[in-house]
C-alpha cells in the first residue's frame, strides 16, 4: 500500500463543500469518484481543511492510500484526466510516509479572504470574491484584527455546528492590506474553528464600517457567546491557500 | 436625446462575442436589452472593440443615445440591475458629448494576453487564461515582440475576415512580463486588425517554445501573407483593459 500526498486546487462555487453529503457534489467525493475510473479502487481521501460550500482552495493537502503502487507523476496526470470537466486540478502528487496524514499531521493552515469594494457588481471576479459597495477602512481593520491574534477562545467566532473540542486557538497572524479595489484578509493558525475565518472578516467589515471599534473585538472575544461576534461573511471569498507540515 | 459614454467588464466566456449575432448571446444584445427593461427604448450599442466570442472586458467602452435624460448614475444602476445575473458589469456612466463615439473617438486600445504555465489544469482561472504545459522563455518572446512594435503591414497577423480597410497598423507597445507562473503580454495600439493580438501572441508562442527566432518574426511580418504567421492563440487569455480617448 503506498499513501499519496496530493495538492489541489478548486473552484467551490459548484461543490457542497471539501466533505461528502448527501445533498450535493463535494470535492472528496468527486476525487474518489477519479481514483477509482483511474485504478479501480474505492477509497476515502482525507483533506486538511473541511471548506464550507462555495469556499475555494489554491493549495488544499489530501492523502490517499492505493494498494497498487503508481509513479506520483502518474497518480496526478491521471487524477487531472479523470476530474475533466470539474474546476478541480491537482496541482501535486507525491509518495508520503505511512505517518503522514493530511489533517493530523498539519501544522499551519493559510487562508485568504477576498473583498473587492466597488459600485459596479462583479463580472470577472464573481463568486470568487465578497463584493462590497461602500468604502472600508482597511487600517483601523488591520489594527483591530491585531486583537484577535495569539491564543484565545474564539467562542463568539464559532459556529454553531463545529465539532472541535476546544474553543481555545492560537492565531498566529491576521492581516488586512489593500491592492487597488480589493482588500486581502490572510489568517494563518495550526487550525480554525468552523466558520472563524468568516465570521472574523464579518466582524472585521463591522471595523471597516465604523460600527465597531478595536474595543468592542476585545469584548466580543470576552463575551464568549457566539451572539456577541459579528456575522459571517460569504463563503465566495474566501480561500484555503495553504497548508504546512 | 442624451448621449451616455459606459465603461463595462464582462466574462466573455458565455458569448458569441461583443456583436450582435444570430448565432448566441452577445454582450451587445444583452446591454441593449437592459437598456429596453429600463427605459423602454430600443437602441443601438457602439462599442470600441469588437471582442471575439470567450474574450474578456475590463473596460470596454460603449455609448448609447436616449431619447430621455437620466442622471448618469441612474443609468449605470438600473443597467446593472438589468442586466443581472448575466457576468456583464456597467462600471461607469458618464454623459458624454454628442460628438463621442466609443469606436471612432478612440485614440488607443490595450489588450492584456494572460497564459498560465504549469503541468496541472486551471481550476480557478479556467476560461481566465491560455494553459500552456510547457516552459516558455518569456525574455526571448519580449525581445521578438519588440520587432512587431512600431508601423507594420501586419497582413501576416490578420484574420481572412477581417474588414479593416488597410492591414497597415502603428503597434505602440507590446510587452511580455513574467508573475510567477503567468505570463502577461500586453498590446496598445489606436486600433488592432482582426485576431491581430491572437496571432501576435500564437507566434510569440513559438519563440517561448524555441521553435522560432526573433528573425522569423521578422521575416513573417515582411512575407505580408497570413499563412507566414503563428497559429492563432484560443480567446479565454485575451482581455480588452482599456480605451483611451
Amino acid at each position: 500500500m503506498t499513501r499519496y500526498k496530493l495538492t489541489l486546487e478548486y473552484d467551490g462555487g459548484g461543490f457542497v463543500g471539501w466533505q461528502k453529503q448527501d445533498n450535493g457534489p463535494s470535492v472528496q467525493a468527486a476525487l474518489e469518484a477519479a481514483i477509482e475510473k483511474f485504478c479501480g479502487e474505492t477509497v476515502r481521501v482525507t483533506g486538511a481543511g473541511r471548506t464550507d460550500a462555495g469556499v475555494h482552495a489554491l493549495g488544499q493537502v489530501a492523502h490517499v492510500d492505493l494498494a497498487k503502487s503508481w509513479p506520483a507523476r502518474t497518480v496526478m496526470n491521471a487524477l487531472n484526466a479523470h476530474l475533466r470537466p470539474l474546476p478541480i486540478a491537482v496541482l501535486a502528487a507525491a509518495v508520503a510516509d505511512g505517518n503522514f496524514n493530511a489533517r493530523l499531521s498539519a501544522r499551519s493552515r493559510e487562508y485568504l479572504y477576498r473583498i473587492v469594494i466597488r459600485a459596479a457588481p462583479l463580472a470577472i471576479e464573481r463568486g470568487r470574491a465578497w463584493h462590497v459597495t461602500h468604502a472600508l477602512d482597511e487600517t483601523a481593520m488591520h489594527e483591530a484584527a491585531q486583537i484577535l491574534v495569539g491564543r484565545h477562545d474564539f467562542t463568539s467566532f464559532r459556529a454553531a455546528l463545529c465539532q472541535a473540542k476546544s474553543p481555545v486557538k492560537t492565531l498566529d497572524a491576521l492581516d488586512v492590506t489593500r491592492a487597488g479595489d480589493e482588500l486581502r484578509i490572510r489568517a494563518r493558525a495550526r487550525s480554525f474553528l468552523h466558520h472563524q475565518v468568516r465570521n472574523m472578516v464579518g466582524t472585521l467589515k463591522l471595523v471597516g464600517e465604523g460600527k465597531w471599534t478595536a474595543a468592542d473585538i476585545a469584548k466580543a472575544i470576552a463575551a464568549r457567546d457566539r451572539a456577541a461576534g459579528g456575522p459571517t461573511a460569504p463563503p465566495e471569498g474566501l480561500y484555503l491557500v495553504a497548508v504546512g507540515y
